[in-house]
């Protein structure tokens, strides 16, 4: 049985421990939900932040259309838990993963992406041989340097190449994230592909900061937001979330004072993770808002209290806000939701360490 | 059923995967066991390293005296396996968890560490409620700013508290890592301990680095390595291994190729860990090793490959040695072992995720 299965009060719950605030996590839903469809969005949000189906049920109980997973596994467990429609923004590439794939597409509704010939070329032989019609989307790069084409010609060739192939179907445009760039891309792929009558039905765009400007981008007609629902101090930072709008804190305990100054929680980087997000020091410390978490040893949080007036006694219990929540997520195998102070439920984190 | 179960070759594991060669794990296991043997030094793997119980009989096979976790969960899954002899060199703290610890001392051989009277008071309170006698380790600082007390004025002052309170025995001094300051620290110790009759029984000393030169600290009786089983390209870049003694490696493929320079590993933050260990990019990409790793994503690892003369195809499959094995078998529910070429074992990374 996880340690903490019949803990009722946050209080008994052993660190460092994952919560979320069950009220706030609705509220989060619900608000970016709201938003979306005043301005006529789909709402498809990435569940790659949580992993957990429980979560992902109350996202499309609240209006959203499916959801986004960033693996194929992250699908197949979010489709055994009776998700019905998954978009998967990724190039799926190799025979065995292609197979799961149209298993995926057999059973519910599947959306996937390409950014090369290559990669439809693969999903386009394995959905000719399971007898279906794949929709593929065409990834474009919006000016991250990640994955994408780079060009609208670049962009409108492969939805030929696409449309072009069996199996498959050219559903549209996919990018991450959404930015001034987006609009006139996807009109001039709309101009490019005019002549073929090929029409781009779905541009999907993504972000939890982009998601608040979605109305801004008129190209796009569905978002994918991932972090929006826990929030973490990277989108307090850039002023994306209130802190009263963070759902995800870690609870941890203060298990060494070396120094007048320096303090260790048992919190270190396999329970926040090392990601530091280009800010300073790895978590906010709510009762200690001027501590600095200055480093991370895998179990350990060293941590500068020379700011504060008070500073923490050996035993105490503190929360944070950690800097990355979807990394966050990946690190523990539960999730405990409290409302009010009382412990609710403890999801496991199902969809956790679905790499492949 | 895992995804790479059925797999036969390694050419038919999914990616991102995480393999490790057997033949390599287990000359890295006798190596160290028969440096320590022949230098008269008690081996005390470290198993945060793997959290793999298999792997942690191996090394109790080999010749360690038992092993080292560094949470009381890690130790909960070892002791359940069959592990019979855990060091816990962490201040446990909070009725709940000395509970679980006086629980797990009544079924195996167990020690533990305190830096503070308020830890040792726990400790104590817990074991004479059981009526147990609890071995346990003073942890000292010996440089690099962690957890331990600062003094041997200190450490002897703790030594007698420990050795006052009902329920413990003063059993020595740890450290992390084993350092030239270790011996002065416990001689230093010892000479205070003396008037009290209190004998420094067990110096325990740590670190993979600091290995190799255990035998250079005399004072050290017993040493804790985790990272020598696996390696990882921190170890091969400060020569504490050869890139042959890197049993660890990450299969990935290659699913985008943006620009003739730039290339998409399907591994990101959540294969590889953002851990950077003061290394320029990462990962080595051993097909590539001009190739540099300059950003993650969270499923995707960015290259530049415009060092390489040669430069791969979208599909094309690299092996990768991470940067920090540690946090690597962190991330993934599976660990796959390969002997020449072929999977011979998937081993749940069954100590994962217990961080509490």
């Amino acid at each position: 049985m996880p340690v903490n299965e019949t803990a009722r009060e946050i209080d008994q719950l052993e660190t460092p421990v994952a919560i979320v605030d069950l009220d706030v996590l609705e509220a989060n839903i619900a608000r970016l939900q709201r938003f979306l469809d005043r301005h006529g969005i789909a709402n498809r949000p990435h569940i790659k932040t949580h992993k957990i189906p429980q979560i992902a049920h109350m996202q499309v109980e609240a209006g959203a259309v499916g959801i986004t997973c960033q693996k194929l596994s992250e699908a197949e467990v979010m489709a055994d838990a009776g998700i019905g429609d998954i978009f998967i923004p990724y190039n799926i590439i190799g025979p065995r993963k292609l197979d799961r794939l149209v298993s995926l597409a057999r059973r519910i509704s599947i959306r996937v992406t390409a950014d090369s010939a290559f990669t439809a070329q693969g999903l386009s032989a394995a959905a000719r041989g399971a007898r279906l019609e794949l929709p593929v989307l065409v990834e474009f790069d919006s000016g991250l340097d990640r994955c994408g084409v780079r060009s609208p010609a670049e962009a409108a060739d492969l939805a030929r190449t696409i449309a072009r192939l069996p199996g498959l179907r050219f559903a549209g445009l996919m990018t991450y994230p959404s930015s001034e760039t987006v609009g006139p891309f996807v009109r001039e792929v709309r101009r490019l592909l005019q002549p073929a009558g090929l029409d781009v039905e779905c541009v999907s765009g993504g972000g939890s900061p982009a998601a608040w400007r979605a109305h801004h981008y008129p190209e796009v007609t569905e978002h994918r937001a991932g972090m929006y629902v826990y929030g973490d101090r990277h989108g307090i930072h850039h002023e994306v979330m209130a802190l009263e709008e963070c759902a995800l804190k870690i609870i941890a305990t203060v298990v060494s004072r070396p120094t007048g100054e320096r303090g260790v929680l048992d919190a270190g980087s396999k329970t926040l993770s090392s990601d530091l997000m280009g800010l300073e020091g790895h978590g906010l410390i709510l009762e200690y808002p001027k501590a600095v978490i200055y480093q991370l040893s895998e179990e350990h949080g060293h941590v500068d209290f020379s700011a504060c007036a008070q500073r923490p006694q050996i035993g105490e219990r503190v929360s944070l806000i950690p800097n990355h929540g979807c990394a966050v997520g990946n690190l523990f195998n539960h999730m405990v939701g409290v409302r009010r102070g009382r412990v609710e439920v403890v999801w496991p984190v199902a969809a956790r360490g679905a790499l492949q």
